[in-house]
């Protein structure tokens, strides 16, 4: 049986969930308020596809609806991309919450609202969370799966699932959390960071490869506790038990969020390319992230021992 | 001119040095003080290269010392990987200033122990300076080149300019600061990560995967600067003006020193395999780290900007 998932929003992130969703063999309806958006959007789709290698025959399973209602008309999931404004979420959810049929799940990719915040008074609150991707999903896994206290455990297996059958990775969180899982680990890192290129011990390049040629390889084919618990003969207890102490220390000396200063800003803008170059690098990533997922998902597969 | 370097210490660091060095063509000599591990080494070196996927034909290049004093014989650059500890580094590092030429440079691998703990009080602390690798650095590039007070500034520019020369990638700091740039940031997102495990928000595979399937690919080819900069479409002054206040929040709100409990480390560790397979998973890494590499050394030459 055929899949059909509504996309609410088509700028960059809903543009890139349609790829995740149509390659996978889902019928995908997708809807953006704006009538201009709406007509572009099928040549924008061909050109995501273009630069992500995937096939643009994936893309004869996208339907674009004229209104809502057509879009949530029978589907079972949801996918809004709107804006990361309170009210515009609390309107479109009340909106979506009165159209969509019972079973329909509703998840939002907002990083930076928790579904509470608008889902608590609806009726079908018990079918709203938040699946957060990272930009873009459609060459980058990982999806945060956020319940509200209100969210039905079902719900959550259901979304597991789904993403699953996409061949996205979902990371199922148990509760709501401020930045969720990924956006604290980076906030952590780009304090330590900018702490200490303000404080001129390394410069922005030296900082970037020292995760890009150093530590963010190894994160990219295990994460942080697999990585750890390879660093010592008798695995993680026993390297907490040798360098628990020093990384303890270390943290405690680690910057907070006083070193997101404006003098920190400018010294790593001053390294980067101009902001002009933005789209087009921005493209070069996507490329490169789609040619490092096939790279992986290889090597996956010439990999006996799940665990790595 | 062919290169002459002193490897000292065959232990898993010293090994992997010795091939980073060899198989750029430089001619290594090889010393371990317990004459058991000398005798050995070169089948080891041979099964290194087999895991790595280098050409063993490098070896050649290696000859293994019996005394420290053949093996500094006319180097210009000794790769220490001696124990960590402070009375062996000592003792080691008067013994090599005394035997080695004055032009050859004294580096040690060290992670925990900054220069000028043990090089202070030598004649000769001007040419000796951390040359930190990741575990194992001939699949690894990154080199932390980290200055005691006492280190001669044409000795880090020789430094800088050898490491490229054999491929690696030198990060310079400078000065010393405790972890050096890379423990540091392993170090926070061990504090967060542990807390969020501990706290039963989220698993240590959801964890993982939210660094591997996630973030940690962005950060593989471009690094934490180079990541924010695409994030937001004036580049990093706007990401930082958009998304700085919450970022310093969730800074603010991150785990420190306090989350390396025992009860982390066992929930990490129910996570993970049974610790007697760390050798054949290590092995596994290895591998996995060498293919990523040469997927992104074959990447690198496919995209046009530098900068990415």
């Amino acid at each position: 049986m055929t899949r059909t998932i509504a996309v609410i929003g088509s700028g960059l992130i809903g543009r890139a969930w349609t790829v995740v969703f149509a390659r996978a063999g889902c019928s995908v309806r997708l809807w953006d308020a704006v009538p201009e958006v709406r007509a572009g959007v099928m040549a924008q789709l061909a050109e995501t596809c273009r630069i992500s290698g995937d096939d643009p025959a994936a893309l004869d399973h996208v339907t674009v609806c004229d209104t809502l209602e057509q879009a949530l008309d029978g589907v079972e999931w949801v996918q809004e991309n709107g804006p990361e404004r309170l009210e515009v979420k609390r309107d479109l959810y009340a909106r979506m919450d009165a159209i969509a049929a019972p079973g329909t799940i509703l998840a939002t990719s907002s990083s930076a609202l928790v579904a509470s915040s608008f889902s608590g008074d609806l009726a079908g609150r018990a079918r709203i969370l938040v699946a957060h991707p990272v930009n873009p999903p459609h060459v980058v896994p990982v999806v945060e799966l956020c319940p509200s206290p209100d969210t039905d455990p079902d719900v959550m297996d259901r979304a597991e699932a789904l993403m699953r059958d996409v061949a996205q990775v979902p990371v199922r969180m148990t509760r709501e959390i401020d930045g969720f899982v990924l956006n604290r680990l980076q906030a952590v890192v780009l304090a330590e960071a900018l702490s200490m290129i303000e404080e001129g011990i390394v410069t922005p390049q030296g900082l970037d490869d020292t995760i890009c040629h150093g530590l963010g390889r190894r994160w990219t084919l295990m994460g942080p506790m697999a990585t750890i618990n390879l660093n010592a003969p008798g695995g993680v207890i026993d390297y907490l038990q040798r360098y628990g102490p020093t990384m303890a220390r270390l943290a405690d000396d680690a910057a907070r969020g006083e070193a997101f200063t404006p003098e920190a800003a400018h010294i790593v803008a001053a390294a980067m390319p101009d902001p002009l170059q933005v789209p087009a690098l921005s493209q070069q990533r996507d490329r490169r992230l789609a040619a490092l997922s096939r790279h992986l998902t290889q090597d996956n597969q010439n990999t006996p021992t799940k665990d790595l």
